[in-house]
This record gives C-alpha cells, sequence and structure tokens, in this order.
C-alpha cells in the first residue's frame, strides 16, 4: 500500500531545492518498492547495487565509493552503500483517513513535534500497532528526510500521512468523524490504561517540553499520561508514543 | 540516589583517553547534581553559565562561545552552551541489584545492543518504569558518551548499570535470585501480555535485526513477542525496551 500522487495537497508546494536523499538499505529499499515514490538518482557503490536485485525501469544509477556517497548525505549517517534522491511523496487526504473510523486502527495526531528522528520513529511504532495514518500540521512538522525515512525503517512508504493547514480544525473532523481525541499529558489525572474508550481513537502529542499547544488541548476529549516516575519528567516523544499505540492495541475491548 | 564509586567494579579499568563530554543543559544539570560523579572541567557560554545557579566547589570552569564549545561535542551536538567533561561513573553490582527482587522493579538486561541513542533511551525508559537496574556485558555496549547521556535525559546519573563479563553467567544469578528472565523476541509464540508472570522479572533484549545471541537465549525462562503487525519487520530496540517495562509496570497482579 503506497500513497498516491494528487494535486490538491499541501505538500504538492513543492520545494525543488529540498529533494530528500534517503540512505541505508532498509530505507532506500522500502522507497524502490513503493510503485507511489517518484525517484530522481540512485547512488549506489558496486556491492551494494549488486545486492539490490532488480531495480524500476527508467531508474538512473550513478556508481561511486563510499567516500563519494557519503558526501551526499549529513556527516556520518550510516548509507551502507545506498542514496536514493527521490521526491516527496504526496500526502494522504484527512477525508479518506476518517472515512471508516476502526478502533483496531488508531489516529497519531503531532502538534510540533518538529524533530525528524522522532517522527521517523513514530512512523515505524504507529505502523507496527496498525494506525490508519498521521495528522501534523504542514509547517512546523519534519519534512522527509534521510534521517526520518531511516528512523522509519521503510514505514515512511506506506504509512498515510496527512499535513494540515490548521491542527484545530483538523482536530473537529477528527471528532466529526466518530474518533474520540486523546491526548498525552504528563500532569493529567487519569492514566491512558483509564482513559481509553473502546471506540475509534486519535492520540493526540505535543513536543517534548512544550507539550500541546493551548488551542490543540481546547480540541480534545479527554487529557491521559502515563504512569511514570517522578524520578524522570517525562517520556522521549517517539518512546510516549509508542507506548500509546501498545496500550490502544492490547486494551480489554468487553463486549462489543 | 546516584551510583557509587568502587574499585571492585570492572569498570574501574579507566581508559584515560576517553573522558565522556556530557552537553546539553538536561544531562549537564543531572550530572553536577550527582554526588557520585567526578568532575573534570565546565565549558559554558556566559549566558548558560549564569543561568546554572550555584556549582560545585573545585569545579573548574572555562568560558567560550558557542562557536568554541561545538569543536568540544560530535558535529550539530546540540549542546545549549554546556559541556562537561567528566570521569565515567563506576558501576553498580549485580548482587546489589539483585539482592531484594520487586515485582514493581524488573531489570533490564541487554545482549550487545552497541547504539549509544538506544542504550540511553533504555537509561530513561527504565528509570521512568521503576527499574531496578541496567545490565549489558562490559564489552559489546556503548560506554558513556554526550550521546547516550542525552538520550537519557538524566537518567544516567541515577540508573544502577552493571556492566558484567559474561551475560549468560550473570543471568543464572538473576535466576538465582528469584527474577524470571524473559527475552523480547518477535517470533515467540507467546505475548508479552501473555508471558508476564507477576513475579520479579528481568526484561532481555538482542540488538536490533540480530536478535539475542544463541547462548543468551539459553539463559531465559521464556520467549515472548510484542503485537506487531507484519507491516514492520521490527520495533526499534529501546521503543520495544520502553513498551516491555511499561507492560510490566501495568501488567495486572491479581491477588497477592
Amino acid at each position: 500500500m503506497g500513497r498516491r500522487p494528487h494535486p490538491r495537497n499541501a505538500r504538492g508546494q513543492r520545494d525543488a531545492g529540498a529533494r530528500p536523499r534517503l540512505y541505508g538499505r532498509h530505507a532506500v529499499l522500502a522507497a524502490l518498492a513503493n510503485p507511489h515514490r517518484q525517484f530522481r538518482k540512485l547512488f549506489a557503490t558496486p556491492d551494494a547495487l549488486s545486492a539490490l536485485g532488480p531495480l524500476p525501469r527508467r531508474l538512473a544509477v550513478q556508481s561511486g565509493d563510499a567516500a563519494d556517497l557519503a558526501r551526499l548525505v549529513p556527516a556520518d549517517a550510516p548509507h551502507q552503500g545506498l542514496v536514493l534522491e527521490v521526491e516527496p511523496l504526496e500526502g494522504a487526504f484527512l477525508e479518506d483517513l476518517l472515512a471508516s473510523p476502526d478502533p483496531a486502527r488508531p489516529l497519531v495526531v503531532l502538534d510540533q513535534v518538529t524533530d525528524p528522528m522522532n517522527v521517523g520513529a513514530i512512523i515505524r511504532s504507529a505502523t507496527a500497532f496498525g494506525a490508519a495514518g498521521l495528522i501534523t500540521q504542514d509547517r512546523h512538522a519534519p519534512s522527509e528526510s534521510g534521517a526520518l525515512a531511516r528512523a522509519a525503517a521503510g514505514a515512511l512508504e506506506t504509512l498515510p500521512w496527512v499535513r494540515v493547514v490548521n491542527l484545530a480544525r483538523a482536530l473537529e473532523q477528527v471528532a466529526d468523524a466518530g474518533f474520540w481525541r486523546i491526548g498525552l499529558d504528563g500532569s493529567a489525572a487519569a492514566t491512558l490504561a483509564q482513559a481509553l474508550p473502546t471506540g475509534p481513537v486519535a492520540l493526540v502529542l505535543g513536543a517534548e517540553g512544550e507539550g500541546m499547544r493551548q488551542n490543540t488541548r481546547a480540541h480534545l476529549d479527554m487529557l491521559a499520561r502515563l504512569p511514570i516516575r517522578d524520578a524522570v519528567e517525562s517520556l522521549n516523544v517517539s518512546t510516549a508514543a509508542a507506548i500509546a499505540l501498545y496500550a490502544t492495541a492490547t486494551r480489554p475491548m468487553g463486549p462489543s
């Protein structure tokens, strides 16, 4: 299942100077296997190339040694002999994500989580626990990048990702579609296990440190915390998201 | 609660050339607050220094601008105006960790997890969920570093960390002390929720990709998996550890 191109989406406003370079075997193989991914060029070492198997037709390939490839990616990025320059994926549509709410397929909503590795890690965990998709604001969320794709370990190619202009407005639509909007907040009275309803849920997380913005909190049905000890201030946001997804996937559903 | 120095531990074999440089406000403040941490020198921007408050007596301080500090740490490390050169902490003792097994205080055992950011993230989550301590092998585990301490967000200073020469032997002692040794493995038949006993547990995780070594698996009481979908091969090891810790902390304990 790949994401499909469409002109209506905000991500259609491409910045020609910002073509992501995916690197590492996992991320590159996943991108090559995504029929909705448009490629610019594959840079590869001869060894890595020969291990790849059949490549998509008309993919431009340039051979180089490991040091050549290292110059294409951030310092110390573990490229494993593969760098794939791509076009960013077109985003998914909120309407599609909301069309058939399913208690087994939560949504993940991120409010200004800007760290690409955290967002990539959340995409990986969301896919692992069957999330229907990710919703971020178009601004104050990272764009596709090699670091994000690497942390997502291939899942960037398959998880529907909706970027919206106005997150509060999107949260209204999420509620109208029948999802419970649950915000993760360390100061909440209820634990997540206590708060989780049996219906479809949207898990909402803010940036580490700052948390959710006030206008985001105003568009939630409930706040819940993870039961952590005072010895740490908080969990990493991608850790908190993964635990919330696990708790949602394993919650007792009662008679249905 | 800090870790205490002791000559008997394997970490006492110091490599004089490998003094960790902690960076960033969170990691540096936590280290300064740890009475068992020995400092070499604090490098700080004037602004960061003035925001620190009272410093430990006899701490050598050198002022510099942000670019000076950036040269002391890896490229792009977010030092926030603070770099603290320290001695590594002395390790904790396995005997102390095993002295009073408590179902609410799991152990985390890592088999050749080498990525410092993953180990740091696991230290943070372990502390958040009340783990009694971390056990790694002395070889094939990362040493203290700025990246590890940053991912641990202060928890490196407080979580007892035992480094053992022989992990299989340590797992025997863990069992003898009354802990159930549960290995996380994606191919296990039972889910973690099904496998978790009510007694004290040691959660054992291997490196991403390779998993646990055969001799480690031979020293477990059971294997368990997290219920992830086929769409991803595995979870990040620090994500898996955090979920396992959450599941352990929230498991139904029944009548005791």
